[in-house]
């Protein structure tokens, strides 16, 4: 079963695909981000980051889409913005038929590291050290959380508990 | 020219078509709403959202669509499902190459009543005073700001100031 995470965002939206094997290890396939300008409309955008997506989900056999649950934060606009890449996301989940799962952000933290109040860089060290093949590489922390992200579903959609 | 202004919502999303004709004056052509499912998962009303209008934006030569910018009103997650809508919006804005407008609902409020601050039922009144053919029906209020918001954007697209 392949997995594939989303840290949404206009600027940036991470990406990473996992896959759960038959006997419950999870392989971590692709991970990346794809970058929007800032020089493009929103409708550009959006409709950039629906291509990208659309294509992802028909070339590759993704059976559930991970997403962490939304959350206000200060700033009321990036709210908005967030809730546009979501609604791209849910649109390709229902054109593609597949699953869609969302998780709070303290589970996937909890999925990581066993606490749910985990600080950032404590997600990325466990990332770094679970997927041994990014450890060395440098990756925006949109990846490492569309990473965190792909391993809670992953976990989660094995029948895993945390 | 042919307007389309959207009064989006994840339970009904009101919608009316106008035409600018060559000598200024302003027919409405359409309007009505589409009702989403309460049962439905959101990822099915985008869904339908998204093929409602995409129907739309194929079969009527429409040249622009007109929209309220947003507001955050108290209740966080109604805004959200209101960015989901308009993200749908933005998709098939950038899909058909139609021209977005947004405006402030103030100023869809004065283009209707001269005033920026016209109660609710001051500006459904003079929407069923322009427009005669809806004036007896008994119509929801989301098409009456769909509406409202489709006269803005063909005031506008005219060259009309208010």
């Amino acid at each position: 079963m392949k997995i594939l995470g989303i840290d949404p965002g206009t600027r940036v939206a991470g990406f990473c695909i996992m896959q759960v094997q038959a006997n419950g290890s999870i392989l971590l396939l692709e991970a990346g981000c794809l970058l929007l300008s800032e020089k493009d409309t929103m409708q550009r955008r959006l409709r950039n980051i629906y291509d990208f997506f659309d294509t992802l989900l028909k070339s590759q056999n993704i059976q559930s889409i991970a997403l962490e649950t939304p959350f206000l934060g200060k700033n009321a606009h990036n709210f908005l913005k967030l809730g546009y890449v979501r609604a791209i996301i849910y649109l390709l989940s229902d054109i593609h038929t597949v699953g869609l799962h969302e998780y709070a952000p303290r589970e996937v933290k909890k999925a990581l590291t066993g606490s749910g109040s985990a600080e950032k860089d404590q997600v990325g060290r466990v990332v770094r050290a679970l997927f041994p093949q990014i450890a060395t590489k440098k990756i925006r922390d949109d990846v490492t959380d569309a990473i965190a992200i792909s391993f809670c579903g992953a976990l989660r959609q094995k029948g895993g508990h945390f």
